[in-house]
C-alpha cells in the first residue's frame, strides 16, 4: 500500500502524544531535506520518517509479546531497554497492519533508534532526522546538524559516537546494532 | 600438559621483546594477586598471564594463516585491528604447540585484549592483571587500580569503559567482544 505523506500522519496520530506528533511532522520535514540532498528516494524517506514512532507508546506487555512472537524480531531486543524496541516493533506493525510492503522503508523504521550494521542512505537519512530534527536541544547536536550540510557518514557517524560515549557514560547498555552501525562507518 | 610458572616464562622469552617480557612477569605477578583476591585458581591465573602476550610478534601474515584456517578462531577478527589477533591465536598456538588443554587458561589467553560475553572469574583477572599492572601508565589506570583492590566487576567494567571511550574518541572500531563484555557487566 502506497500511502500519502497526510495518509501516513493521519495513521500515526491518535497513537502519539501531541508533542511527539509535532516531533515527527518536523523529523518528516527533515528526511525530506536530507533525502533530497543525499540523493535517497524522497517519497520513502518521507514515509518512512512519518511512520517512525508509530509504536513509541505501545504497551510494553504489547511489544514484548510482538518481540517473543514475531520470528524476525530480534530475540535480544529484551535483554536490553525497551526504549529500543519501538522501532523494530513499529516497523513490523506497520507491515502487518496497513500492509507497508517495501523493505527498505521497514529497515529505516525498524533501525531509526539503534542504527544497525551495512545501513542504507533511506536508513541514514530518517536515523539523522530523528537526531537532529529543529526540536532537539541536547549537547553535541549542533555539531551533528553542521556535518549533516555536507556529510550524511560523518554526520551519522558522530550522532553514534555521541550515543555510545552517552551511553557508556551513564553505564546504560549500548545495543549491539549501535555498535556495528559505528564500526561499520568506521 | 601442566607447565610451573618458570617453564611457562621460560617458553614465552624467546617470542617476546625484553620490554616485553617484563610486562609478562608483572602481569603474572599481578594476576596471581588478583586471583588470591577474587576466588580465581591462583595456579591457573599464573600460567594464563605468563603466557598471555606469547603471540604478541608472531609475524602478521602468519597469525592471519591461523585465523582463515582454525575452524575456532573468529573470522570476524580479520576485520579489525591486526593489535586484536595475538590473544585468540596466541591461545590456539598454545594448545597445539605445548597441549595447553585448560578450556579455562585458554579462554583467558584468548580474550584478554578484548573482553568477551560471560567472561569467566579467571578471564576477568587476567584481562584486569594485563590493564593494571604496575607498569602501565595512561589516562585512568589509576583509578581501574583502586577499583581492583575491593570489585573485581567494576574493575573490568571500568576498564572496558576506558576503552571503549578511548576507541571512539579516536574513532577506531571496537571489536563486538568489548562491548559484548561491556554490557554483560553492566
Amino acid at each position: 500500500m502506497q500511502l500519502t505523506r497526510n495518509e501516513a500522519l493521519d495513521y500515526v496520530r491518535p497513537a502519539l502524544k501531541k508533542s511527539r506528533y509535532e516531533h515527527t511532522i518536523r523529523v518528516t520535514d527533515e528526511a525530506v531535506t536530507l533525502a533530497e540532498r543525499f540523493g535517497a528516494d524522497v517519497k520513502k524517506a518521507e514515509l518512512a520518517a512519518a511512520l517512525h514512532d508509530y509504536a513509541k507508546y505501545k504497551p510494553l506487555d504489547e511489544m514484548k509479546r510482538w518481540i517473543e512472537q514475531e520470528r524476525r524480531l530480534p530475540k535480544d531486543l529484551l535483554d536490553y531497554h525497551h526504549e529500543l524496541w519501538h522501532g523494530p516493533v513499529g516497523a513490523y506493525m506497520l507491515e502487518k497492519e496497513i500492509g507497508i510492503e517495501d523493505s527498505e522503508i521497514i529497515s529505516a523504521i525498524a533501525c531509526h533508534t539503534t542504527g544497525k550494521k551495512h545501513m542504507s542512505v533511506l536508513d541514514k537519512v530518517v536515523f539523522l532526522a530523528d537526531y537532529i530534527e529543529p526540536g532537539r536541544d541536547f549537547p553535541g547536536v549542533e555539531e551533528v546538524r553542521d556535518k549533516s550540510l555536507t556529510s550524511l557518514d560523518q554526520a551519522c557517524l558522530l550522532a553514534l559516537k555521541n550515543t555510545a560515549v552517552f551511553l557508556i557514560n551513564k553505564e546504560r547498555t549500548v545495543y549491539p546494532d549501535t555498535f556495528h552501525a559505528y564500526n561499520d562507518l568506521i
